[in-house]
């Protein structure tokens, strides 16, 4: 773990610490000396930094996207921080702990793993059970999913957040569904889990939480459904209509067409699943939105949902 | 309760029975002889009715929507069953059973509001608590509720109907709280009470289901803030910001500007009643959806939803 | 070849033919005889008929879905034509000629995919090459491919008509390549041979043309990526990229999200398919619509497009 | 009255005025010294000061929506003006003149609100000139009405913008009636008089125009019929339907759902007070809109409209 | 002026007056013998009629869009008058009183069109003045405008509907313009006059209104910029500003670019122009719907506003 | 042609251009003095200059929007190049050469020219091309035809625009008509050519591209309607219907309302002239956008499209 972060560094305060470079760019003074520009992240956010000497030499040793050590001190500049640099180096990947890079849930991902499987591993449908000891047995499949985001926005991509999200919903499934007759919870379950885990290829993060070339160009919906086919492909018998109304639970499941899903939901299960992803991203967006200004009752404004939102105080009392 | 119903008579069968007239027309044959042409309905369905003698005598005793006995005989017509009339005559209402002319709940009122009521009175806000007893002490609300439907489309005009669907929305509330931290679930469960209450006015259902003037000129939206309004005049001390998160509940609760929310879900409350109101009636609707033909796995069509949805035969195993 | 077709029986025209059964269903008369209403298609359109004699025994020889052999009269009945049939048995779908059934392209399907075979091997990527003999190679999609319609609706379901299209579609990307420079058009040429191959899959044919569950849940986008995978993996050393890339062309074709593409086109060759895809389909819509009555230069409205169109006679000359 | 306004401040003045404080940071310069950024405002908009001495202390004695008294000098900084601060004290609100920190309407409230009730009074329905006078005989509705601005928006927040709107409303409204037979100018007239009543508690209105919380949750077309009812109340015999029918025209009044009615406008008066209400903002709009540069037939753009207006400078003529 | 039309037919009467063909439709009967079956049309509505003898040799006669002298004999057939023909013999048109095929304004057409010059000649702009009294010596626009309909659809098409409306409009104009201060009024007369003045060539209305080919193609908008054009190059010195607005009035008159607008209104006297057309528009509409039932105080549906209207009964008092 | 463009100045380089000036501000130094600070532009982007000495003098010698020979010298001020100003005097616009200061097509407008009327003068219909000489032959729409560019957005705004792009749709048609029958060739090639000729009026383009009131008020589509109407009036016996077919591609060719096409397209060729013209439109755009960085395989962000490409490297193989 870092022993300082970005958002903490203060004026005149040394610093030595890991960094990502997230842009790189030359610039001459008006003297006509070579400086560099850079702009260093963490998981705390990110800092300006410049180097004022022996510019040429110190970039020539690093890029965009590398890990760097860097030691320099904190400076205010027209009211924001900025860290002047005397030393930046490249460092390897391997010497550096992702976490301080990305954020990550509050959860433990080993923990949410094996709670999502005691959830699933109490299925009566064999086939359904049968696949998902295909995935459990798929070591890289596991290790994405423990790592893997939820989303990328600035706002919420922290590492297991797919996770924390799949098993959240799954939960949720569990106590909606007592509410009624008729349901297929085991298909349900199963589109709990699998709605999302296409964004273990839709996205790259190992550093920063960016779209694949893959992800952009067909999507997780589409990448998904390729996945669990294959994996179907491997368990003996399993019914075609089964594997029909799974595959539609992942092409349904954003609800309409204008937001990705070239299907609309036409199962029942399909409309419930749909419902409470739905429902379950929007209550942690409200949850962890800042506020707008301290002790105000309203959040910052969300600009998704196009609103702020108003705090009921009493509803901690 | 009627011995026989509309959707029952057959070809030949001799008729004596209640039924609502919905429609009356006079008609003249070539042959100059006067005949009346009605719609009769129950809650089975309708049935075309024609007089072909003493048509004058009879239409003068009754009139577009009053009740009336009728004697006469089921007959084939170009394929579809006619009844031809003997005898009609104008019965008062109070000889009426309601049930007859509405459908109704498979569920029984009584037991319904007792459920509703024991879920509330475990609500440990006391002035929430208060308000819900002020509204259980409202005698012709009370008898209103058990009555109104929940809708007034063709397809799920059943008498108790706001009911049933108030209750299972609250019992749904009560488990998804136990997901997530921080919701106020008293004020949630008097959101799901309040929610369509001003139906009981925004309809008539006391022969068919139909919308008021003010229900049509204001909503119940609008109206059931003023009931509640009222009601909350009738309690000390009842808190102002309380009164606002819950006046906020009904007005934002159909989700949408387009759907005639004034204005939008802004608390986590509001979004959540928003999103299980919606989802507990597509439930409800889904489930109740006839065959697209007999045998079918796919429903009928379903015009607000612009689908058919297919029955997952599975999942009743 | 049958001798006479639905939409030519004449008044007292003696009728003995094969007709596809679209509708059965019994009836009584006011005397109490049972008889038959049923509803016989083929190409040329339908026509209702009644069994009045024999009705049981007659009916319980066939059902909806069948094919049958009819004998009986053509019979005007309040202006519009009936079958008053005196025999009608099942028979074999293998004494049936489909072609009588379905409507078909005005194009041998031989020639038709002989000619996109040869424009398809004047592909320079040997890879793409490789893929479309792959295709070419598998007897099963190829013969369904002669077959298949290009759409359900009412008005262009006819057989051969996916590969009408999809022909005409790459004879037309031929013609625009020229025109720029810089387009990849062996890529383009692939997806329009294989944009709208999942709907052999999509629909059935074999009597009419209807969805099957799988169209309806998944679509043919979804179905057709699958498929393309699958022959892809066939081929060694398939570049990744190369795959990523003419999967795109698949899953964007419709354009926009409300068309149920759940990715846009964002290759400039995605963008030239979808624009070409959309010009073709409509170019043939427009030149086979009915005049709005006869005489006209007006079109029928169509009902897809909100309007008529207008003929310009001159053109012709 | 102020000596001087924010917007008159020129490099080198010496400036001693009461402000608003809109904003207030501590901040520290590169030596370690402490100093002081605040926003000031007054009607005229506002000006950025700096404390660069004592500004612990200073800062200690106000915050932010304080009104303070500043002594300083005025600076030009990067082409924009600054005020360099000696002395900052908080000063009461009583000592304060409202109008100096909001812009207020050009015509003097008591001659509108006179020329209201003078129009009101004309009415020849008892029921609603009852109401009326029920309304003026509310000293603290009236007091508010005074006041009350328009809207919030940056561009028109001005006090009495509510009365000034309202009147020129009705006035409209007198003339557009002579125009059509069988319109019921007096319920007109009360919905332009009514319409935007609920404004005087959607918005604060003492320092700056914001929206109460009461204002965002349940906006003023809610809130202004809670009003009407109560008043309504306290009239003897006022007839039902006429009280639907203004509640009506209250709740439909920005026709149409997008706009937060929740309700369209379903009477020939709810049809014309939408209209009405909509052309007369939109003149005001349009002819206050400043030049997009000196000189210009083309007014800046107007962001809600979403274009700009070319100016008829033969009108004047 | 006809003495008997189709609405008043009654069963049995004998019938002798002159129709518009609207379809003519040959048919055999059972038996082999052909007859006719024609759709009558009169301002009053349309009547069905057959003609069972000498159908052959009457059929001859005549065609659709010909004026018909019929006689023959009222008949209820299935609840619906239908007409039992003897004789059918075209007519010339010149034999035929339009008035009776089309109704017509319940104002005269000589008096608007002198009350619409009167308030034109008020203006003071020369220009204006000249392109006016230019217009008004044109004999045959003159002619078209005392006679067109203001539109197509089946609930308005009405002779000098055209003339009435543009008159309203003038009215109503001149009555707005007295509560606001630098409006152009001159310049908004004009386009009042002259905004719809190209429907005398979108639609033909000798017989029934219909659209001409360039009305459907180009539309009254296009058109009437045309004219407008060509009118005031016969005036010597009108100033290209003034042209450039009143043009500007004419292709923005709609309102918004989904009613045809090719630009947005620019000028406050644009946006006028369109809320007040709009305005009057709704308000002859509203007023001129059919109850929904006798007695009620709703009205019937009305499509294009998507619902319907509540009367105001208070209103007439 | 300039020696030196405002993106090609460095720091500290002595600088003798002519530059456009786009902005002209006087500001005062703290101390007291006037200064100026001026937009230069030419076709390579801007650059900011700043004239320290002299600047009242200097200020009264020139205006915005006139063309400047300025001497002075680079100067990078805070990470941007400035131009501090020793002299700046008015130069007469005929002094200077157009190009420098519009970016202009790569093509040779007598080039692009010469090949579209060889292209036009093989058309068979002897009345279009009748109009294709007159066109040919009026000099001044044939020089603001070479000159004239295809849009104003700053990102495609170049000298020839106009021609490039309708050259390059008219050589699109002649490929595309090959592949369909009954196609009207010539008509459709009259529209390639007409279809955006308006925009030589809608534009100026003699120092910057710039709506003129016309093009704002009109537009080109009603500007070129009027254009082409006058043209045809000069030929005898040009057929009305095939000058309607013509002016509807014209307004139509947008090719949807919110586009600003009063009317749909309702020809087939209208419908093919849209297709082509927006597909021509965005492959150009797609091609010419800049990559999102050195080296990405991903354009910048495309606003008006909503979306990134991707650009596929392999084609150019």
């Amino acid at each position: 773990m870092k022993s300082l972060f970005a958002a903490d560094i203060r004026d005149n305060q040394l610093v030595d610490s890991m960094f990502l470079v997230a842009a790189k760019t030359h610039g001459v003074t008006k003297t006509g000396n070579s400086y560099l520009t850079i702009k260093l992240i963490d998981k705390s956010g990110e800092i300006e930094a410049r180097v004022w000497e022996r510019a040429d030499e110190l970039g020539r040793g690093f890029d965009k996207n590398d890990f760097v050590r860097v030691r320099g001190q904190g400076t205010l500049y027209q009211g924001k921080m900025q860290l002047r640099v005397q030393e930046v180096v490249r460092v390897d990947e391997t010497k550096v702990a992702a976490e301080d890079f990305l954020p990550k849930s509050v959860y433990d991902p080993e923990s949410m793993l094996e709670e999502l499987q005691s959830i699933l591993r109490t299925m009566k449908n064999p086939h359904l059970l049968a696949l998902a000891e295909a995935c459990f047995a798929d070591d890289e499949l596991m290790r994405l999913l423990r790592q893997a985001p939820g989303a990328k926005t600035i706002h919420h991509p922290y590492l297991s957040g797919l996770l924390e999200h799949s098993l959240s919903l799954m939960k949720l499934i569990v106590k909606v569904v007592e509410n009624y007759k008729g349901i297929d919870v085991d298909l349900l379950l199963m589109g709990g889990f699998l709605h999302d885990i296409g964004k273990v290829y839709e996205f790259t993060f190992d550093r920063a939480v960016d779209y694949t070339d893959a992800g952009q160009l067909l999507g997780h919906l589409v990448m998904e459904v390729e996945m669990v086919t294959r994996k179907i492909e491997t368990i003996p018998e399993f019914p075609a209509e089964l594997a029909l109304l799974l595959k539609h639970l992942l092409v349904s499941h954003h609800g309409a067409y204008e937001f990705g899903s070239p299907k609309l939901p036409q199962t029942v299960e399909a409309v419930i699943l749909h419902s409470l992803d739905d429902l379950d991203g929007k209550i942690q967006a409200i949850q962890n939105l800042p506020e707008k200004e301290p002790g105000s009752k309203w959040t910052a404004f969300h600009r998704a949902y196009g609103r702020s939102f108003y705090r009921n105080k009493m509803e901690a009392q």
